[in-house]
């Protein structure tokens, strides 16, 4: 009874629901609970929002931007969530990434496949303004939640600041003004006992 | 050394994380939990780009749209969820939720908060194209997930489909071909017996 098209898309929307279920490295403010995937690509949409002011480039696309927080870790529903400190993890993370991109966008009509698909590519090779933009919060995010936290899960895997700075050195490529903070938080960090030198 | 924009932004910032603990009565596909508002609002974000097709009104401003879905339930920080069935909490709910947006979008620098206040009041009017493509997608989101379940909440709530009907008629203002769709699923779970008649 229902068009190909729409049952292909809610197919996609019941299927995404599995990101509610994606663990990440990352802990709540508070404390209570590792946060999502899903809570995580909620935050940093909210957060292209509310920074777009500190964009490098001054025409970058917000829309575009959004669009990429939202989407760009549902490959995670298949290659599970990767912690950026893993060496061996992230050995094989993008082949597994690939496998899952092309099984759920596949969900997909055609024409949205491609164009979900290609967001996700954008955001993964980092090359364009909105790409750069969107990987800046997507590491500021969770060093502001780490921050906050005193430093629970740097301390429980024993994180070095050296680790922290290369890993959100992107973050001066999409927003510098983003960048000093945090190399502010990076260094109170470590005075506080939070991060390894 | 912080400007004091910025630190009303990054104050903001750690201040939304609480959206991802505030619980939903909605359960996820896998019934593994309750999904809470921050998912919910990831999820309804993503349906935006998703069906942007099927708004009633062509020329509806997606990144706007988006926004709203984004932002439509940071009152409930304070304010809580409040269930749509549930008549006594529905009673003083505007009052709460008033309360709520002026505390946590003040937050924000003055020009943000005044963007923010107005996007969720917007929503809550639901006077244009915007307000109403976002608040069909605000139905239709757990209509899915509670069909998906086989009714799960609305078994436990013992809830009418004329009472689903009527809190979900406003999708055909919004979309009429989403409207279509959940009409067929409300009658479904009837015959199947997830709602009482």
């Amino acid at each position: 009874m229902v068009a190909e098209r729409l049952e292909r898309q809610i197919n996609f929307v019941i299927e995404i629901d599995k990101l509610k279920s994606v663990l990440r490295q990352t802990i709540l403010v508070d404390k209570s609970k590792r946060e999502n995937s899903a809570e995580h690509s909620w935050h940093i949409a909210v957060m292209a929002i509310l920074f777009s002011e500190y964009a490098r480039e001054s025409d970058v696309d917000i829309l575009k931007v959004i669009k990429m927080a939202l989407i760009h870790d549902l490959v995670e529903i298949d290659a599970g969530d990767t912690y950026c400190y893993d060496e061996k993890g992230t050995l094989d993370q993008s082949e597994r990434e690939e496998k899952g991109a092309k099984r759920i966008f596949g969900i997909l009509p055609e024409d949205q496949a491609r164009e979900f698909e290609g967001l996700w590519r954008e955001f993964e090779e980092g090359k364009t303004a909105e790409a750069r933009f969107a990987a800046a919060l997507d590491r500021v995010q969770p060093l502001i939640n780490n921050y906050n936290t005193g430093g629970e899960m740097w301390r429980e895997h024993g994180i070095k600041s050296g680790q922290v700075v290369r890993r959100n050195s992107v973050v001066n490529e999409g927003a510098p003004v983003l960048w000093e903070y945090t190399s502010q938080l990076i260094s109170d960090a470590v005075k506080r006992g939070m991060l390894q030198e």
